[in-house]
């Protein structure tokens, strides 16, 4: 577990300096100070992610890991799984919402196969680098080996380096993978301590029924795990994805690398809850976008320590809700940078 | 009362046909039916708005209307007088937050003088269409005659009309007028039927003690004009504001013209009010965009049945909410558009 080791050894706190520079800048802006509210308190957060005190967004990409899930024979989602791959192609030709998205905010998407259950078609725009074939089925086996939870890790970290190298000022972390909200349930389930019944939502629109039986198999799962589920990782192996430990992974090359990381729902949540109790030092680059309408996202932002920024009752994934929070996190940020100040503006302050 | 009688005249309800027709699209694109969740309602709200089933933002505009407030003089803000000017001239020199914003979502700002205290030099970018020298003292008299009334409403509404030959798709209401809590606090009060104590805050950032002294001035201004507070005429002439009528006549304009009119804080949300009570169907036209941080305007926005987008603790001003929330509009209207559906896309729909 090297290059994970080393990447958390090199996560720091954020730079208190930047920070107070940027709070002593707002307060100088033609505006009274604080009348900006949450955008004002983002500002300042990026400012210490960053080290720098006007920080600029123009880099700006969504990475949506892609993954199948062998709990789908379990028949706890509304869709086929053959939609994993579907919807890969439809974020390569520039179909789906994130797609959509992303154009209205400037984003580059980086789409990433950690593990469709098909061979895709090469694809220019497709990062290839499956690391299975669909994970195992989590009611009787591990959904990975360590090495792949390993594996799943470096890859998130390594697509953030790769980014980096082109230019990276805020990455958003998607994700797609028919079935997943099975996976991420348990998760959620285990970090937040929570019974499954509060974590366990209708992912892509099944019935009510259909629901207990799904939480009837995410129980399944966790009793069958349970005397294993001891850290991050084991949790990640036994009752994870591939698309999960990958969002995970790009959580800690975020932190690592002073980029501010935007999660979007319920699954990129669990990874970074996976992220969190892998190293705890990650929570103050994290920036929550939404709350999901999907049961329980709103305890697992509240187990990370995370206000989210609007809730629009989008429960979609694939990293829309993060887009959206993304293009605030840049208005908050041009703001800080480009206000007067009640100087430069000669405009009267507070008597 | 003529132009305005016939604006009112004009406003229809909104297109159940382009409504039905964005509906149905929003069931065919590549997702869960839903899962955009109010991004969907929005889209189709401005289907019905504009009579077009896949309607586009492309043309935005800020209108930010100013005026001043005799009431000052009773010393009910932290902020002097003459910061109404200098902050249009910010506006001018594009370095005030709404500036940020506008160029941030591409938006134009029209910037109004509709009754600022003093003369204001003459610039390309700044329409004077003065009213008066800021309004009368309503402790002790109104704010303004009637026929000022009215033609703030007129104001407002030929602002829209003047923007819509150059291209209008969506407006957003802001406003810049120290002093201008205090009348929108006393319109609030009468419209909701609320005690003062509950639609009053603190402003640009007045301390309790000056509170408590805003709040006797606005009940002294109410039970001055008391017995002839009747309809939203009578309300604006005599304890508004120039800049809020004009945003009253601009929601009035924005509805003739099926123009969604995107309303911003705790003033825009007063001028909102006397629209909607000169006029109740201009309801479906407005999109309120957030609950700004100033005490009473949750309770406005209920008044007007307007759910507000976000919350991002924010109480500018200026159309700041308003031009985030434009942004999402105008995602959610991409997104009906630009979205692949099932079969374009070749994905296989819920089993």
């Amino acid at each position: 577990m090297n290059k994970v080791t080393a990447t958390i050894n090199s996560i720091q706190g954020l730079s208190k300096e930047s920070m107070e520079k940027a709070r002593s800048r707002q307060n100088q802006l033609t505006k009274p100070a604080g009348s900006l509210g949450i955008l004002e308190d983002l500002s300042v957060k990026i400012a210490g992610i960053t080290g720098k005190h006007r920080p600029r967004l123009d880099h700006k990409a969504v990475f949506i890991f892609a993954g199948d899930h062998g709990v789908v024979k379990e028949g706890v989602s509304a869709y086929p799984a053959e939609v994993t791959a579907q919807m890969v192609y439809n974020f390569l030709n520039k179909g789906a919402a994130i797609n959509v998205l992303s154009r209205h905010i400037g984003a580059r998407v980086i789409v990433v196969d950690a593990g469709v259950a098909t061979n895709l078609t090469v694809h220019n725009d497709l990062v290839i680098r499956k690391i299975g074939y669909g994970t195992n089925n989590i009611t009787n086996d591990c959904a990975m080996t360590e090495e792949q939870a390993d594996e799943s890790l470096i890859l998130g970290i390594e697509m953030i380096e790769q980014e980096c190298k082109k230019g990276l000022d805020i990455a958003a972390l998607g994700e797609m993978g028919i079935g997943n909200t099975t996976p991420s349930a348990a998760i959620a389930s285990v970090m937040t301590g929570l019974p499954v019944e509060k974590v366990t939502g209708k992912g892509t629109g099944i019935n009510d029924n259909q629901r207990d039986h799904k939480i009837s198999i995410i129980k399944k799962a966790i009793d069958f795990h349970k005397p294993y589920l001891s850290d991050g990782l084991a949790i990640l192996m036994r009752l994870g994805g591939f698309e999960i430990g990958a969002i995970a992974g790009a959580v800690l090359g975020a932190a690592a690398h002073h980029i501010p990381v935007v999660i979007d729902g319920f699954i990129s949540t669990a990874g970074a809850l996976i992220a969190h109790s892998i190293c705890p030092g990650v929570s103050p680059y994290i920036i929550a976008s939404h709350v999901s309408a999907e049961t329980g996202h709103a305890a697992m932002l509240s187990q990370l320590n995370a206000a989210p920024l609007f809730d629009l009752h989008m429960r979609l994934g694939e990293g829309t809700g993060a887009a959206l929070a993304m293009n605030i996190a840049d208005a908050a940020c041009k703001l800080l940078d480009q206000m007067a100040t009640f100087e430069e503006a000669g405009v009267s302050d507070k008597e």
